[in-house]
């Protein structure tokens, strides 16, 4: 129930129609009695800038959600930005310290991060392969670097694409041994799908799921159907798999936690989200 | 339940804790499967004019309430108000029009009108008394110069007030007979506490009940109770009587037709609305 107390977490994109956040994010509120809302907020990008500034002037914003067209756009607004949104080159949670100063992280790769780590898989030293290197597979590439893998490969049919998030990481994490150029599976701990490849009816498989091995972990970022043709694929391989939908709900308390505010799991997120209209 | 169709009314004011629009807006617009949210803003003086402009960038924008401490500053930041906004000296409704201008209007006295009204009392050639010249008698003011009254006496212990209060009057309804000075409510059709005496325990009558008469109509804008001291004397007086919070519940319906809007009455407002906290 809102009232004159409730605090508020812009969700900002355009357009705002397939916004699914404030159908997971306002029951669990809800639910938990915190007194803060999601609101959709359409913003178009010329607007973005001033809107932004704007939002964050309120004195009852806790914090705000960024998703398309402004993930990109929001790194060189902020004063400060984590080597998470270094290296992914997009941020889609923003902030106002107590100092004033507008901060922002990204969360799409720790919600990836987080999911496949609850499942058992400790990163720390992993080798790892991320076939896509758009928005959503650089999110992963830079969240996956921050949980401590020692090597990682990345391939996209656009190889310039590959070749600077390659760079963008290495710079942040001189540490890791950075690969590009091959979507081979074989002998990773980790094999990750950030293509869009699973998203129609009869796509290619992003890769040749023959050579995954049973003790190599599969990742998903597809969300068309729960048991994308790719999963289904390496569980006939007997991988362990996580599906893309575990990405969105796992990414959620991170926010909470970023926004200093109670969190919860991607189990109770998912038993109270409302998201069918 | 918000999802990514769901329009914004922003309230705008600070501090906010003391709103009480979202708690009758937001119940009506559940019941009546309108998909808008009224969302408490926090707006403080220095960031208004920007936010003000921002927040109308939105695309799911559908009007303002603006309240405290901004209602006097709108009417500048417009590029078009009603002679009520210039009569009252303040704005507390503001809407986008299809050309992209933004235009403001003054309901918290056309609350007042319509209430009176809905008893039964007709303004058309009235003669009337308003006892305070202050923020809510301006707006009371002026929503009566526009409801059809033929004659209006202002008082208020500031007597420029009352006087700057006529000027504009005058300006802007050259027919209506005003005067200043007199708070002696024999004669009138209508007379209106619109100062903020009864809001504490012992404050002294506006104005002299014992000159009332039993077919005068009486209002009252103070909310402390529902009936305030002065109602119960101008009641023992045989006159009819209007409530201070009828104003707020009869500017709603108002606001909902401004923002093009399924209406409703006060009476459907008030038997949703959750004041409690």
């Amino acid at each position: 129930m809102i009232n004159g107390n409730t605090e508020i977490i812009a969700h900002i994109g355009y357009p705002t129609h397939t916004f699914k956040s404030p159908m997971i994010y306002n029951p669990y509120f809800e639910q938990a009695g915190i007194n803060a809302v999601v609101v959709p907020m359409g913003c178009q990008v010329p607007d973005y800038p001033a809107f932004l500034k704007a939002v964050f002037s309120l004195t009852n914003i806790r914090g705000a959600l960024i998703t398309m067209p402004h993930k990109v756009t929001t790194v060189g607004l902020l004063d400060e930005v984590t080597p998470t949104v270094k290296v992914a080159g997009a941020c889609n949670a923003v902030k106002r310290r107590a100092d004033g100063k507008l901060v922002g992280d990204m969360f799409d790769g720790e919600g990836f991060v987080r999911g496949v780590q609850r499942k058992g898989l400790n990163l720390k030293g992993k080798r790892v392969l991320v076939v896509g290197s758009g928005g959503v597979g650089s999110a992963i590439a830079a969240s996956l670097a921050a949980a401590g893998i020692a090597a990682i490969c990345l391939y996209d049919v656009n190889t310039a694409s590959a070749t600077a998030l390659g760079q963008r990481l290495q710079q942040n994490y001189p540490a890791i041994a950075v690969t590009t150029g091959s979507n081979d599976p074989q002998g990773f701990d980790l094999v990750v799908n950030a293509t869009p490849m699973g998203m129609n009816e009869g796509d290619p498989l992003p890769l040749d799921v023959s050579r995954l091995s049973a003790n190599t972990f599969v990742g998903e970022v597809v969300m068309r159907t729960e048991m994308t043709a790719f999963l289904l694929a390496a569980k006939a391989q007997g991988c362990a798999v996580q599906v893309g939908s575990d990405m969105l709900f796992e990414q959620i308390p991170a926010y909470l936690e970023y926004f200093d505010l109670p969190t919860t799991t991607a189990e109770v997120l998912r038993s109270v989200a409302r998201l069918s209209y």
